[in-house]
């Protein structure tokens, strides 16, 4: 275990000490610097351009989004833990100082507020299914949905952030169109990495289902074939990490969002997401911390 | 009280019809469409060139930020009402099944989550304070950070959303070059909205602090001509609304943060915040929902 922490700590020295990104008290939080960002913005014209002509339409979210979306999602059943729920302050005068009391004294304040009608972003598809539902066109629909996600999942490792962003190509329609896009997404997606001086393989992958009826879960989306991930390795000695990835959803956010085909079924849908710090974070560890360095291919990619 | 309605009502229905935004069952939380997040990344494009040269440097920060530099922050005193704390499940698999069943019978089901140790981040400067922690270099220094940001306080006007976004030029110094700072960027700030063919105004201005308490902070605040906003009416039967706005913190962030100047004072600190997504709606407001149709000086300062 020694090498494998020693590579986090390692490639996050790297990093921090080149000043892309800046660490502060919490883990998985990092302030982006002008060189991080100008990757990142590169990257998401990219993903654009590269969908322009195939995906419809293209949305940008908020990171946060309404509390009864997120109850429709299955999140809260699935990734209890990773779940970021948004309270607030609704007392009085008199309520506020005891607020202030017990923050100034040091003590936990926050488990009197009351939970707001919005939650933190899980996914950014997640924020565009109630806009989909009715009847759908002939052929079914798709978009490109962008956001800031939060999971809560504090970690060291850069590659595991609490606050990332992530844009999704979605598709909403019959099941036959609904595999067909994400097996044409996820070649399209490795090729456009490969393209970009990375080494990636897709492999078939589940979801991290919460506590013991989890691991069936798991299973059984393993054995359906209905998570794939386009991972590359950061270090030989550790696993390699997934900076992109398809999920079929079957029926799922159809039949929650009242979705239906223009021939009246319940629709299926698909997406297929950009691990956008994912990739920014693969990108400098493969080509090095300067991008004007980067090999002129790649620099052709993103710089066109 | 008609009119104000019925303006509100109007504008929301304008820009909801012609797609530019998206909204959902929650007052204040809107999609962004690709014409929307164009002009809003050209304006992003605009006031990073503008501050080139002038400020050394540029952080982009992620929507949470951590909870013990919100607490620093004086926010949890001034503005409760507008805080988002973020709050996560930490149960085992019977507690989980527990909250599932009160989430499937629709009863409120999030009193029970624990407070992390993050907050939704409330103006986009906070988060870059605690980098500044020490000896500032002679000069001081001077820095544009940019996130989204959240408030709670959902509303049908589209000019208070609950997720925004702001791009801050802050500076940390002495106090008469925190003064100098704000008093140019106002005027730059001014003058380049001017140039966007907006209608604008430099007011003074307070802070919509919280409770009994607030009143007096708000009155001083204005007597010491600490805040100003630049406003721009959508209406003219209602106030018009602030587009941007800065802030002299005097050593508030400093002493906090423990920042201090070369000469070894408590830091001052100033900042001047562009509210992006109130100048995109005042640019579809005055120019039209479509931006290929917008003068041509207009376009020429977003499309160089």
């Amino acid at each position: 275990m020694t090498a494998t922490t020693s590579f986090t700590e390692t490639f996050r020295d790297e990093i921090l000490r080149s000043g892309l990104l800046v660490a502060g008290p919490v883990d998985g939080l990092y302030g982006r610097s002008k060189t991080y960002e100008e990757v990142a913005s590169r990257l998401e014209v990219f993903a654009t351009r590269l969908a322009d002509g195939e995906i419809e339409d293209s949305f940008c979210y908020p990171p946060v989004l309404p509390r009864t979306v997120f109850e429709q999602t299955g999140y809260l059943s699935s990734f209890p833990d990773l779940m970021g729920s948004v309270h607030s302050f609704a007392g009085d005068d008199r309520e506020h100082a005891e607020l202030v009391d017990l923050a100034e004294s040091g003590r936990p304040w926050a488990r009197s507020l009351e939970p707001t009608e919005v939650m933190l972003c899980s996914a950014s598809c997640h924020s565009v299914y109630p806009s989909l539902a009715g009847v759908l066109p002939e052929g079914g629909r798709s978009l490109q949905v962008s956001s800031w996600c939060f999971r809560h999942e504090p970690s060291r490792a850069l590659t595991r952030m609490q606050a990332f962003r992530m844009i999704e190509y979605v598709y909403v329609g019959d099941a036959s169109n609904a595999t067909a896009f994400r097996d044409r997404w996820l070649d399209r997606g490795r090729d456009a990495l490969v393209d970009m001086g990375l080494d990636v393989e897709v492999v078939t992958a589940n979801d991290p289902f919460f506590g013991r009826g989890g691991r069936l879960l798991a299973r059984s989306q393993r054995e359906e074939s209905l998570k794939f991930e386009i991972v590359t390795s950061f270090d030989e000695n550790q696993p390699p990490v997934a900076i992109a990835s398809s999920n079929l959803h079957q029926d799922h956010f159809g039949r929650t969002f009242g979705i239906s085909t223009a021939s009246g079924e319940v629709a299926q849908s698909t997406c297929f997401g950009w691990g956008v710090d994912r990739i920014v974070l693969a990108l400098f560890h493969h080509h090095g911390t300067d991008p004007t360095q980067w090999p002129p291919d790649v620099r052709a990619k993103l710089w066109p």
